[in-house]
């Protein structure tokens, strides 16, 4: 019922980017989307949305799927996607459609622009995007209970992390017990790189067995109701060499920097900023080549992102990772990555694993 | 070394698609397309190949990964995708160059075309897609090692399902087999659906109990070495009702009609008509909403598809699965389905696990 509440005020958020855009409708082609709106949670489904009724088109597979978990939709039985989508817009005499440019393919957009001539569809390059930018307080609960659940994942795989162990090993220990603890599923490929393979900001556990004083970098996340957890954690095997603190020490401190700038009103570039302008100060910036952090929700990475290339102006209830790196060709890499919530003035960590470089034997 | 080789006969082929569209060069935004020709295995990247050089485009996180994995490739460092793209189109004095028009969205098409003002960019309908429609002996013979590995991951699910057991639990004992087998990881989430459930075709492994006289529909399969496999078993829990075999005897006839007529020169929708055509006779065509089957490699769902939506003549070498399926609404629904690779005078079954009606007790 709650549940149904959330989507009412949704679809009401929703329609005013209609009105704002000034389109009668939006065509939604992005399954994150759909299912923030309706609730919908199957693999493959389109919606259209209007002040005076709201549809989601499936084909056979889903139909009954599409009508119990989306109550506030008329769920539409289709057999060919973009047809049925054109006689629907037909039916409705609709005029002037959005949709979202960054998910349509320009086959699909032709096509559908065929079957609609006459009919105007507008491409709406910021999507239904802002939509899920700010996270409601049950989102925020369901955020809570994923890291919960992924912190028991963690706390069994260090366990497992012994000299000679294989990153395979470690990653299993972590899926199994995430799992059991209640987890739906990995988010993403879980990441687990040691000794020079840290120096792989993405290096997938592999069959590399972990050596004395290697770098272990973790990240790893799981999907609980929808919602995505991530964090990266990194240890060292044995007593860590003077350059891997150094290193550690470095990330570390600009981590804390950005989250000590995040509050309301802050912008995004400023955040990672401090982040970058830190490592950049002792001369690493050459060697943390990606964004400082990432929204994420419903998709593992969603707006805002916290990047130089893009700014945004933090709003009370955005929930995104503080993740910076260094990484060193031939030696190795350091990634610490949290997950915060703006608040009122300033914000909340979320994971609960402390950032500090832990030595394990 | 054998890799390379393949990849350097894999990059003629696509050159020659050049040829035939009478394009320089091909701008590639599929991972899987871009995996094939270059070995790269990140989670993102773009490439452009022309005649005279290959381009790998990834920013920071994956470039010793793409050094590494694509020698064949120059890899190129980017920071921001699409302006770095239209940079190297730019500087090669490319004048027309083909894309993927189904996965370039209207947003990206937009900013490229904007930056590219007075050079072509050529939309190609089928992108390479194409090219990876007619498997290798080397790939078959992955394709083999993969189902292996998932008919050991179903052995042991098998002895899970019990009266009173879990959907979920038996989900998580053919991952966890699976994965101590070998699998790289599931290639989609598995459909473990009984009961009145197994009418959802689609239907994800739920915490429902498994009950006596119950249809069990599982749909599995797994990743290793980046190709997936993918098969669907339907058993009965105690002694079937007579409908339950009904229904499962005419699956059963569809699936092996359709088979029989798999040889190359025969066109893919003789096949879906070959299954469809008899649940038709039947009086079910009602309750089959999905195409017969869909190629497999790479991807879990590529070219072929088997389908009355589409047609493509048959050829040696493409591997693909047969599926036919009744789901009826409030009773529950029965698929089976088998992967088969093309062979010079008709086709062989490359899943182990024989589709007859398993009784379980």
């Amino acid at each position: 019922m709650e549940k149904q509440l959330n989507e009412k005020k949704r679809i009401d958020r929703a329609l005013q980017i209609l009105k704002k855009e000034k389109i009668e409708a939006f065509l939604i082609n992005d399954l994150t989307d759909i299912r923030y709106l309706s609730g919908f949670t199957g693999d493959e489904a389109s919606a259209l949305i209007a002040p005076e009724a709201l549809f989601l088109l499936v084909d056979s597979r889903f139909t009954t799927q599409a009508k119990l978990e989306a109550p506030l939709f008329q769920t539409l039985k289709i057999s060919r996607r973009l047809e049925d989508t054109i006689k629907l817009i037909k039916r409705l005499k609709l005029k002037k459609v959005g949709f979202d440019a960054k998910v349509i393919s320009c086959a699909d957009f032709k096509e559908l622009e065929k079957g609609l001539s006459g009919r105007a569809l507008i491409p709406i390059e910021e999507g239904l995007r802002t939509l899920r930018i700010k996270k409601e307080k049950e989102e925020i609960k369901v955020i809570r209970q994923t890291i919960a659940i992924s912190t028991q994942g963690f706390q069994k795989m260090k366990e497992k992390i012994k000299f000679g162990v294989t990153e395979k090993e470690v990653a299993a220990a972590y899926e199994s017990a995430a799992k059991e603890a209640g987890a739906d599923k990995l988010a993403f490929d879980i990441i687990v790189a040691s000794g020079k393979r840290s120096a792989l900001p993405h290096g997938v556990a592999s069959g590399k067995k972990i050596g004395t004083q290697e770098l272990i970098m973790i990240d790893f996340g799981i999907r609980y109701q929808g919602y995505c957890s991530d964090e990266t954690c990194t240890m060292v095997m044995g007593i860590p060499a003077p350059k891997q603190k150094e290193v550690f020490n470095i990330i570390k401190t600009a981590h804390d920097r950005a989250i000590e700038k995040i509050k309301p009103g802050v912008s995004s570039q400023k955040i990672d900023k401090a982040a970058r302008g830190y490592i950049e100060k002792k001369g690493f910036e050459k060697y943390f080549g990606h964004g400082t952090g990432h929204g994420i929700g419903l998709s593992v990475h969603e707006e805002p992102r916290i990047s130089p290339l893009k700014n945004e102006i933090l709003e009370e209830g955005m929930v995104f990772t503080i993740e910076p790196g260094i990484y060193l060709p031939n030696w190795g890499g350091v990634r610490i990555e949290d997950m915060v919530v703006v608040t009122r003035d300033g914000c909340e960590v979320l994971t609960l694993v402390p950032k500090n470089l832990e030595i394990l034997n």
